[in-house]
Order: C-alpha cells, then sequence, then structure tokens
C-alpha cells in the first residue's frame, strides 16, 4: 500500500453527488485512498463533525489589473491568493487582460511573470481579448488556446475593453474552431453612456447612479445579443455574472430552445441590492460593481436559477480596490462622478460562506449542490477535470474542511485581502471553512496562512468539458 | 339635404368593425351620407355585389428613393400612386430620406417638390433618420414633427443609414419628447457584415445568399435590441416588415409585458420563401428584399400573429428596381454577388389582392380584419385618422370597390408599377379592386387610371394615435 | 327618402371601430341613416357633446333562475331589463336554466312564458345544460340549437349543475356538430368541496371564506381541463367571467397555440378584490360571488388581457340576490356558512358605467374598444349580428346615448334592480348613459324607463360567428 | 485494516458527478475502501477498461400484480428481480397494490409475502392507494409510511385504480402530513373512455387504438390538474412516466414556477413511436402500455427534458404480460379489441442498456448523468440514500460492472424475464452490463443468474430527500 503524507480522518466527505463519513489518505499531491479507516499516515487531521468538500475553485477573479489612469488593484497575487484560500478555496481563475495595441501573448506572459512564485494556492488564467486583431485571431489565440489558455472573456461594455458586434462573431468564431470556452460581460455599452451621460447632466453623480445608469434592461439585452451571437455561430459561451431576473430568464430562455448557453452567478447578487449603493458619505461607492446588485425579486430569481440548474457556477467576481487611498473607490476623480469610481468589490474570501451560510444553513441547496456550484463545475467548466473539482482517487488533494455549525461575521479585520472594506461587513453566518488543503499541502489552518507563497502554481488547462 | 356629386349604390360597406348594404352620398370630398337609399347624386355607381371598403392605406412605401451610386428606384411619384391606386389604394406613405451629412428639412423639401403635382392619390412622407446630429435632434426633427411629419423611420443596417445604439437612443428619446412614431428596421448590421462577407470568400454570391446572410437570428436579435431601447426610453416604437416565427414571438413577448411595441407585416412573408432566391439564371434576385422571405413555419406563425393581434399593420414595402437593366437589380456589379443586388420588390399594387385572397376568399381573416390591416390601423398609427381610414361621415371620400369573387392571375403585364416584373407572376387570386375613389374623384375605373396625377396631395399628419 | 320617426342629432357616433359626428335618422326600428345632417324626422333627439353608441348587450345575466331551496333571483324579467335599460343596454341574455331531470325544451319554454311580455329591452336566453342525457344530446339540443338558441353553457362545478369530465366531452362534442358556441363555467367541484369543508371544519364561515374555498389554482385548473377537452374535440369555447391573471394566461396560452378559446371577463374583476368579501357584520356577503374577485395584480392582468385581445367581451354576470331577506343572501342559513350564501351580485345597470369610467375616462381603452366589448363582439359572438351590435344600415336601432363627462356616485337610491344594494355603493365614475333607445323607442330618458314592459322581445339568434 | 471480501480492481468508478480509475474494496455487504490499489481481498474481479456503475435502481416495475379478470402478470418476484439483475441493476421497486375494498396493510403484507425469499436482489415496494377510504387515510396510510413505506402511488385512469379529484386531494394531504412522496399517473380517465368508446363504436379496435384513445392532451390535462392539486395542498409531488412533449413542458412550467414537481420518464419514450403499435397481425399488441409511446418530437422533448433537469429519474415501468397464453396480451378478449389488451410491456432487463447507449454511447448525456438518472436520483427521492445510489464508503456494495464498447442486439432469447418478448427486439445497442454486485455478492456475471433468490431483501425506507 502506498505511503500516505497526511490523513483526514472522521470527516463528512462531500461531493457534488454524495455524502458519507469516511478517512481520505493522500499520498504526495494526491488523493490515494478513501476509506473506513486511513491509518499509518504521516500526519493526521481529526475532522470529525466536519464537512470535507473538494477546495473552492473561483472561476472569475481579477488580480493586478490595471484599471484606468493611476488605478491599481488592491490585491496582487500574493494577497489574492491568501485570501481565497482563507476563503476555503484552493484554486483561482484569473484574467490575463490584452490591453490594446498589445499583443495576448505578451500579456499572459507578463501576468504569468507576476503570478509565478508569488501564489499561496493554484491559479489558472483566463485571457482577456480586447482588441481581436487578424493576428490575433488568426495566430495568437489559437496557439494560446493550445497551450492551455482555453477560454476566454470579452466584453460589451467599458470603453477599454468593448468588442463591437463584428468583433464578437469573430471570437465566438474562434472559440468554435478552437473549442475553447468563450465567456461574455453582457451589458450594453452604447446604453450605459447615454444614460450616464444623462444622469451626470442632470448632477446625479453619486455612486448610487451607477447603479441607475446600468439597469437590468441593459444587462438583458446584451445577454440576449450573445446570446443570438452563439446561436449563429453555434458555440457555446458562458455568460458570467447574471445579477437578476431579466438576464435569468433570458439564459433560460436560450437553454429551453436547446442552445448551450451557460451561466454565473455571483454572491452580491444573492445578499445585496442596489440599495446598497446609496450609502451616506459616499460610502455607496463601496458597492460600485457592474452589473450592480439589483433588488430583492432578483434575489429571488437568482435562487429560482439556481434550483431549475440555469446556473452552473458561483463566483465571486473579486475585483478589489481600495477604500480610502488616492487610486482606489474615492480617489478625487471619484468623488465628482459615480463614473470613476473604480468598478468591483473584493469577495473572494467571502464567497463560500456566503454561499454556504445562504444556500446551505438556511435550507435552499444541500451541501452536494454547494459543492457543485463552488467547485466541481468550475473544474469541469474550465478544463481542469479530473484533475480538481471533486474528492476521488487520483485527484489532487485540494480540500476545504468546513465546519457548518460554526457562526461567525464577517469583518474586515479576519480578512487577508488587500481591500480596506468588505462589502458584508457584519454579515453574519453559518458554516465557516476551517482548514484549506492544496495539493496534500495545509495552506490555512483556521484562519492563519500557512504555506509560502511559492506553493501556488499557474495551470495550463484542457479543453472545457463544455465547450464540444 | 347636401347636394351629392357622386353615389355609390348597392355596395356592402366594410369597415374594421362593420358589414352592411347601403348606398354611399359624397358631397364635394367627403363622405356626406350612408343610408338604405341615396338618390339624387350628380353620378351613381352601381355597387351591388361589390365591397365598398376604406381606400387602401399603404403605409411602407419607397418612391424615388436613391439606392447606391447609380441605381435609381423604377418608380417616380406619378407611376407609384398610379400603380397604389390600381391596387385599391388611395393613400401612400413613402420616405423622406435623409442622406447623411445632408439636412434633414432639406431632404423633406426635396421629396416633396418630386412629389408635388405628379400624385394620382395622396401621400404622407415619413422622414428616415441617418444622421442624428445635435441640429438634427434638437432641431430639425422636432420642427419637422410639428410641421406634420409625425413618425421618423430609423435603420439597425446598411452602410448609409444604420445607427448605432447610441443614435438609436438619441432618436427614441426625441420621438418621446415629440410624441412621433419611430419605426425600425431591425436586423443587425455587423451580424450581416460579418455573414456576406464568409459568403463571398466562400464564392456563395448568387442571390439566395442574400437569405443566407440574414437569417432570422440576425432580425430577431435587433428587434429585442430596438424593444429594449424603447423600454429603456419608455416610447412606443412599431418594428416594420417583421418577416417570420422568432421576430413576431419577441414582438408579442414585448407586447405581453404591456410595452407599446406595435409591428407590421407584408405580402412577402404569407406568400414567399427563401426558396424563391434560389431562381435560375439570377432570376432569383427579383425576390431581393430585407428581411428576406422565410420558410412555410414562419408563414404560418405571421398568420398566428395576425390571429392574435400581434400585427397592427400589413405594409407593401413596395421598393421597386427594374430586373432587365443596367442600374437595376442585375446592373453588372449585382452579378457578382448578392451583396450589390438593390434589396427590395415591387408590392403596392399586388399587396391588398395577396391579403384579401389569402386572407379573406380563403377563410383565414374577416373583411373587417381585412380593412383594419389594410387601411383603418395604418391612418390611426400615423395621425390620419379621422380623415382617413373608414367610411364614415365627414371622412374624405377614399373608397376601393372590390369584386369578392373575381378571380384574377397577377401578372408583370397588368401592373402599373415602373418595375419590369413581380415577384407574383402567375399567382392567383379570388378577390379584385375593381375602382378606386379618391376624395370623390374616381382614380381609377377597372384597371385604367382615370384620374391625372395632379389630383393627389401631399398630407401633413397629426401625432399617432398610439404614440402617446 | 324613407319616412324618418325618430333623428339623433349632433352626436359623436362611436362604433367598434370609428368615432365621428353625424346625425342618425331611424325609420320604424331600423336605422336608415346617417348623414351630416338628417332632417324632417317625426321626433329629434340633440345628441350634441354625447356619444351615440350602440346600445349595450349583456350576454351573461340571470334571471329569475331558482338558486337552491327556497331562494329566489331578486329580479324578474320585468325589472332586470329595467335596470338593464337604465344602465345602457339593449339587449341582456339570461339563462333558460335545466333542472336535473327535466326536459330542455321545457325548460326553455318555462323560461320564455316568464320572459314573453316582461321585458322593457329584448333578450335572448342561453341555454343550461345540467342534465346530458342520451335524450338531451342527440335529439333536444340539436333541435334547440336549430331553433335559434346557438350557445350553451356548462358549469364545472356547482352540486346541481356540475357535469364530469365525460358529459362535458359529450357537450362539447355536440356543439362541434351543431356549430353552437358552449360557455364554459370553470372552476373545479371536488376541489372546492375539498377545501370548503375543510374551512367549515375549522370553524372558518364568514363570506370571506368563501374567496379562500375558490382559489384562483381552482379556476386556472378547471380552464385547462376545458381548454383540453375543446382542443381534444376540436371546437371553439368561451370561458366566461375570468377573474385573474393565472387563467387569464391559460386562456391567452391557448389562443397563441391556435385554439378558438374565446374568454369574458366582468366588472367586478376590476374593481373589487377578495378583500371586499371581509365586511363587518356579514356585509361581506354583498360581495358573494363565483369565481371570486382576486386581488390587484389580477386586476392588472385582466386590463392586460384586455390590451392584448384575450377577452373578447365584458359582461356583468348579474346574479342579483336581496341582502336583507329570509330567502336572499343573509337567510338564517347563510349566517351559519358562506357555503349557503347565494353566489351572486347584482349588475347589469353598472357594468357600462364602470368600464366607461375605468376604461375610457381613465384612459386605458379607446371608446371604439368599450363599443367592442360592450356591444359588438356580444352580438357576433352570440349570432346577433348584424341585426343588433353596432350602428349601421339596417342595423336595428339599439342605441345609447353617453354624456362622456357625467360624473355620477352609484348609489342603490338610483338603480332599478330587484336587489336591495349594490357592491359599487359610493364608487365615483365619469360618464354616464343618459338615453337608451331600443328599436326605435326611447325606453330610458335619463334615468327614468319610459317604455313599457311589452316592448322587448324575445330573439332566436343565428350561429355564432365564432363557431365555425 | 478492515478484511477484504471482495475487491473491483482497475474499473473506471462512475458517480452522479464524478469519473476516475480505482479500486473498490467491499468487506461483507458495504463499501470499504476506495484507492488507487486494494490488495488482499479474498477474491478480485478485474475491471480495466469497465466502468464501475452504482446498481441500477428502477423505482417503477409492476410485479406479480392482478391485471384485470384472470389476466396474471408474466413476471414473478424471482423472474423479475432475476432479469432486473441481469440489466445491471440492484433494486427494484414494485407496487404493493391496494384493491378496492381491501385492507392497505393487508395488501402490503400479501405483497411481502410474495417477495420474501423470492428475490435475487433487493426491492422495495410503494403503495398503490385504490381505495382512500377514511380508514387508509386516517390510520393505516400513516401507519405505513411509518413503518417505512415512504412513497404512495394514485392513478387518474384505469376503472379499479382511478382516484376522483376529492380523493386526490385527500390522499395529497396525507402525504403533506406524512412527509411522504406521491407518485401521480397522469392521464384523463373520463376522456380515456370517451375515445375509446368512441373507436369501438367505429370499429375501431386494432391495438394502434390504443394510442389514439390516449393522446397526448389527455395526459397533459391530467398533469396540470394534478399539478394544481399539488399546489394547492403545497405538497411535492412524483410525476411519473412522462411520454412527450405537452406533459414535459407542463412539468418544466410548473418547475419554473417554484413548484416542487419531479418527473420520471422511461425507454419507450425515447426509442418507440405509436407507429410501433401498427405492427400486424396484432402484434402491435406488444407495444400497448400507458401512456403510449408518442412520435420523433416527442422523443427530442424528452431528451431536452433530460438536459434541462425537468426529469430526475429514469424507470422502466416494467410491466409484463405475455404475448402468445390465453390469459396475456392476447387473449381471446383482447383479440376484440384494444380496451382488453392488458396495458404494459417488459423493460426491467432492456432499461440500462437502452439509456447507455442512447445516450452515453450516442453523447447526449455523460456517464455521471446515466447514473444520476438511473440510481443516485432514484435513491434519494425515494429514502434510500445514502444506503444505496452510489459508490461511496459505507454504501452497500451494489455494483454494476459495464463494458461501454460492447455492442449487443436486444433480443428475446438473452433476456430473463418472463414475458415470451421484447418490444425491442433486434435493437442494437453500444453498451453493457457484464456484472451485478448485490451486497458484495455476485449475483450476475456476464448474463448468468449466479445468486440464489433467497439473496434478495424487501426493504423498509427512509422518508424522501425531496419529499420535505
Amino acid at each position: 500500500m502506498t505511503k500516505l503524507d497526511l490523513a483526514i480522518r472522521g470527516g463528512t466527505i462531500v461531493t457534488a453527488s454524495d455524502m458519507f463519513k469516511a478517512d481520505i489518505g493522500i499520498a504526495g499531491e494526491k488523493i490515494a485512498v478513501i476509506a473506513e479507516t486511513v491509518a499509518g499516515a504521516e500526519r493526521e487531521i481529526d475532522a470529525s463533525s466536519l464537512y470535507v468538500m473538494p477546495g473552492g475553485i473561483d472561476s472569475h477573479v481579477h488580480i493586478a489589473q490595471p484599471s484606468g489612469p493611476g488605478i491599481v488593484m488592491a490585491d496582487d497575487f500574493a494577497s489574492a491568493t491568501a485570501s481565497a484560500a482563507a476563503g476555503g478555496n484552493t484554486l483561482v481563475m484569473p484574467f490575463a487582460l490584452q490591453q490594446r495595441g498589445a499583443s495576448l501573448r505578451g500579456s499572459v506572459e507578463e501576468y504569468r511573470t507576476l503570478a509565478e512564485g508569488e501564489c499561496h494556492i493554484d491559479t489558472a488564467f483566463h485571457l482577456i481579448v480586447s482588441d481581436p486583431t487578424p493576428a490575433v485571431l488568426g495566430q495568437e489565440l489559437p496557439a494560446l488556446v493550445e497551450a492551455g489558455y482555453t477560454s476566454f472573456k470579452v466584453f460589451m461594455t467599458y470603453d477599454d475593453l468593448v468588442l463591437n458586434d463584428r468583433q464578437l462573431l469573430e471570437v465566438f468564431d474562434v472559440a468554435r474552431a478552437t473549442q475553447a470556452l468563450v465567456m461574455v460581460h453582457c451589458e450594453g455599452y452604447d446604453t450605459i453612456k447615454f444614460l450616464a451621460e444623462r444622469l451626470e447632466r442632470a448632477g446625479k453623480t453619486e455612486p448610487y447612479y451607477h447603479a441607475v445608469s446600468r439597469p437590468e434592461i441593459v444587462e438583458r439585452e446584451a445577454a440576449h445579443r450573445a446570446i443570438s451571437h452563439a446561436e449563429l455561430i453555434d458555440v457555446p459561451m458562458m455568460i458570467v455574472h447574471v445579477s437578476g431576473r431579466e438576464t435569468m430568464e433570458q439564459v433560460r430562455w436560450a437553454q429551453q430552445r436547446g442552445l448551450k448557453v451557460y451561466a454565473e452567478t455571483c454572491p452580491q447578487y444573492i445578499t445585496l441590492t442596489a440599495e446598497s449603493l446609496k450609502g451616506l458619505n459616499m460610502t455607496g461607492a463601496k458597492y460600485v460593481c457592474s452589473p450592480p446588485p439589483r433588488d430583492c425579486d432578483s434575489q429571488k430569481a437568482i435562487w429560482e436559477g439556481i434550483a431549475q440548474g440555469v446556473f452552473q457556477t458561483f463566483s465571486s467576481d473579486h475585483c478589489p480596490f481600495r477604500y480610502d487611498s488616492t487610486d482606489g473607490k474615492l480617489n478625487p476623480k471619484a468623488r465628482t462622478s459615480f463614473r470613476w469610481v473604480p468598478n468591483g468589490i473584493p469577495g473572494v474570501e467571502t464567497r463560500l460562506p456566503i454561499l454556504f451560510s445562504e444556500g446551505v444553513s438556511k435550507g435552499r441547496i444541500t451541501p452536494q449542490k454547494f459543492v457543485e456550484l463552488s467547485a466541481t463545475n468550475h473544474a469541469k467548466m474550465y478544463g481542469l477535470y479530473p484533475r480538481k473539482g471533486s474528492i476521488g482517487i487520483g485527484f489532487d488533494a485540494d480540500l476545504a474542511l468546513w465546519n457548518p455549525n460554526r457562526k461567525e461575521t464577517i469583518r474586515q479585520e479576519i480578512l487577508h485581502h488587500g481591500a480596506d472594506y468588505t462589502p458584508w461587513e457584519g454579515f453574519e453566518v453559518t458554516g465557516w471553512p476551517v482548514m484549506t488543503v492544496s495539493r496534500g499541502t495545509i495552506v490555512v489552518e483556521d484562519g492563519k496562512i500557512v504555506a509560502g507563497k511559492d506553493h501556488g502554481r499557474v495551470l495550463e488547462r484542457e479543453k472545457s468539458a463544455y465547450a464540444a
């Protein structure tokens, strides 16, 4: 029998399908045995009364991206991966963003350089295509897909990122040819611009008007447009960060037509509303993200979509900025209008406790569904399965141990991210990750980061199981 | 009692609601009396066994528009209005097209100049806004609406006409402010361009590929986009020439949400299919129009939409080009690719016989519904009611006398338009207009134009009853 | 020219399609002329500033029906038709109810006997089939349809009336064979019974629990069942008194599938809610009808259905009982439980003012739509067109003159029905019928009945235009 | 370490979520270890190149039920469980049918007596409630649920089984109170009766008219009715053997409203059509089951429902009759009319190969989805999880070893059921179960039954995970 380095004993193993009590034996970086009793390991962890779950995979995080003149994100790879690990994750998927005029390959290399040796847990990059030149479409992108960057994101909004419909179609066409999975940020550029300018002219510049300038119709329209393009090209597509009823129903409509349209949602859309952006003294800026959170009916719609299988993944869209600093959310320009408030909120560390508490503890979803939404489907969607995403023989020993009954109050002071606030300050949860194991190494032990930032690897990926 | 100039006697009067036998007495240009017996008129017409219907209103025709370098339309105002009158119409609504860079007011004046004194029946112009500059949006357009041009059309495709989403929103906003009715040609510019170029690269250049380059998805997506814009701006909107199931269902979806989205369809979408474009020796070019005709299921869907009240108007989208001439459909360039075949088919003269025959004679709609779709709703939709569009006291004496049992075969040789062919050559119909009366003057008598081209007037209009 | 007996001068004529100012000349019982000026009539009515509309047709009223042991309706034919006339109606359609075990023909004769010589305005009977024996289905019913009773109603609830599914199918089959129009009261018998008994066992016996015992689901389910039967038999069908969103959406779903399913709604479903049944001291009993009024969202849904053409007719379902009398709503047994409160409310006189005020005056519908919903479609639906239902040459001179600006407060003291209360006591309306003309005879003049109860006739009818 | 009795080595383990290569070690009746290498077991099975799946659970089979005067089913518990085991199953769920007038408890005991000691694999009974007397509803049923019969089925058709709506509501109410799962056979009794008699009167008595007498509308209507009842009572419900598009869409509609409506489908609905019933010389009788198979579009709809998560379970509805025998499908009375052909087809042995081949091998579903539909969800739905339904530590060692590449032609001669034919004679499949292991005992080895009929146990069950 294989020599075991680590044993997790007595826990309740949870996969996307099953729950049962068993010991897990880990040899090196892999799960080697699951059994009633696993004895003789170098080290043993007592997991009695804990859930032993696949480590969370957060397939939508932004790290160290430039975000406008002078604006830097609050997290580098070290802090982001520490934060993720503390939140029960064993893998995050940030974006390698192509700046217009830049080579896609070059962009990827830069991000890899930033990441290598700086990650507490594993990472794997999606690409962001902002400049689909013939060279990018014809050579770079196919080559990068072959090299293991098997998903790329495109934007239907933002001055520096927006693709027009022609470009979207061309990128979708490359996705089809290369069997890469294309991810789409669906919000209509022109409409937001039109509305934002009108609001500014009317002197409505507080952070709340960020939400007013990006109503659900704008997201729904863009989703319908992206779905139409995907239908025409006959290519699968992932609509990221769906925020409410209107867009959920577009996705469901598409799925019912038999289209391979997938969808992701995020914690902000089941816990926050646009009212959050009304915080006094500019504190509403702490909730500025895109799409903005909506209302209670939209939260209900998101849960309906989860129950009905409309959503495959639940991610954070972690996109952290400091609130109290010259180049963060409240830089001088941001004070003049919501248009200059950086879009994004931190969330990689709080995603799983929020889903666990609002979902599992409140009886809306089973622990298995939690695993599916938080880990397994991410791995399958993005070509990391069966290396990652579940608990089985031969899988990487990426595990999160959860105390399903532990009550915590989310507070900035207990988090590990680089941001100086959390949108969920004071939010009470039941269920908390008490240990994170990455490839057999304990990375977090009750909130303390115990593995170095050289532990994480930057991974290449297979083709998505959903992109065929 | 008023002195009567003309009496139509013994016919079955049909309105959008009613059918009953009665005489009609006309004094000057107006209907003065409807009675069991109208005696003592200067002239009497025996309408026994005929339907006496409101003269058709064709709210979607193109006359004398420039259509690309060197391309001229096959109809001027004289031939178009003669053709319309022969087809049972008493009013047509052509477009005054603003060329980019030109003033909208100037464009209108040019078209009026072409039309004045050259029309056998009345006309009233819609505007086409292709260059929504601040001056156009801020001054010209509001002033023209006030001056009686209470509807304008915008395009989501065509190189020289397409507006981007920002421009659409701005035009919609003016429509809301002025209570004008905005008409939208829904097809996605970028997607068509993408598909057309791909087809050309593949050597697929025959006329049939025109239809392939503009699939229903492209029309549906644009319709959804336009609906979203209208919902956001909170303005009524008319989607013109809906061609099939997908777009019909978008409109129905919008209407069910309570949105004021109206829709028009045309003869080509209940009688032709994309197969028509496969005609040998380039004769498929005779059927090139946009959106292209679809398939049998879409024809069925159009009838469903008519039955369920999704469509308010049935127009021709008359847009005539000569087939056998250097600057018509088969000019040398058009022979090289479908992309250069002028988009449009003649139809102002055949619209009503086709709807009557396929609708009334085949039992799909009542005669009253025919009147509603072909006349009354056009008048109400475009601010001509209660001057036009029905048979009642004080209405203009605009009448069409129909023999509901007369069988005819549509043939180019019996038509009056400037085109040298009809897409319905050989099409058999039951029901035929045998006399057209415009403001009390007999304009057509059994196929012969008997009123001069100075009879028609160019009308200003009130605000649409649907635009509030 | 025909000699005219009556002229209505200077009014605004409204049909289901049109509005225009004109005089109307009446010869005998018929409309003989509509003209700018109608001079020389025996009598002239000044209708300046009034709407001249087709007299209302109320195709759903209950008169003099037995309603349980000892219970008699509050209206006989004299009071019901006086009340109807005062409310702007010129025709009502009561039911000839077959009691179980009785012959259908015999039942009809009994009702005719009650009605003949006792009606201020015209009446025409629907049949109610409660005992579809082979003799009824095979002989009586077909013979009665041929004799002009071209519509019949069936019930899916009520102990003495309910048909089981087998019987419904058999009746539908006769409707198909005879081209009669079948009307269905859709509420599920078993479910109501189950719920009512459960409520009684729990001591919940106040009138409000009537509404609780008949939730929307029960009506929706029955509607779906009836639709399925009609689809199977391939026969048109009218679902009467649709009360809210759920059933409206079932009808719309059926219509979108192309089924000939028609629907009616009533004033109670746009103005009352189940809350009305909570009135103190048993006054909630005044609002007990079936289906019960629902809630505000359902009222909204009814307006949506009207706007989208889901509903063809708007009737009263007049079914009057006295409140303060031993055998009316508050008889001793009724005080013991909602189950013994007679189901039905008076409304034949208030139907049109409510629809006019809530619809036309509040801008929800046009005057033309009012005419369509209140008169024209009833006539077409039930085989009375073109004798009744519009204003045209040769039509019966059945007219209602409306002052569109007159404000009134509905009060029992101004009504003419036999009930001792109105559910709309204190309800304020804008728009009021000031004169009713039936076949050329003035029946009501500003609230006063001026024609005898021998004026009205009992009419036979043609086949429905919708039943083909 | 636990002593292992059996090891399955080198196979690819498949659960509803995962696939990975590993050895399985079994101690006694339970799975004790899953590991890279499991050595030292008493017996080893080489599963290289095989899928090791949870043994199939068929939650819908009929065994030894009386089926009309003189008609006996073709399978007793011995043959049925042998057949099931040969088809890759380790558990079947037959019904204990209450005959009208009989006690439910007594019925259960009779069936248990028939089953005990006669089963090659485990069984667990659902109840069938055909006579919901107060005693049954008030005492017997709650007591039996507590005793482990946690699901019961009711019928909306069949003379001897049909419940009326009142009874359905009462049974649903008991399901709610006891947290039992109610299963509903949805077909409308009255309508079928009406249609069948009409067909018979028209001389249309061949087996094909069985399908004509039970069209999809009849199933859809009953499904809508059952859904409405469940919505009203607020109780979860399982609609069994959904046959096509109409009913699938009703279920989906219910699920989208947030109702806990679950659904099952069967092999006949993805492989057969009503055309099958047209077989010459009465061979169409071989395909007589209820609901009958539909058409190709319905097959497509079933796959759509599977893809969209509408269906939770895929069962056989095994209901076997001999074809060539006096009291089977072709008894003398059955020859006179389709009405006397026993309803039901054999299928417990072919269910899984058909789903595997049509689903997995043809690329429509993943192997994981196969496991979910064929085993895991059955266990969860019917209170057998986590004892049954997956592969995990502590689960019963119920396994099926599949050769995913083995091609077979289904033929009566290779099957083990008591019927004398299979509806899938000649049907070619790819993928075949080569070994079945029940609680650690090899029951079938390459088509040969190697365990005695005393191996299987009759199980009690927990409450359904879906019935809360």
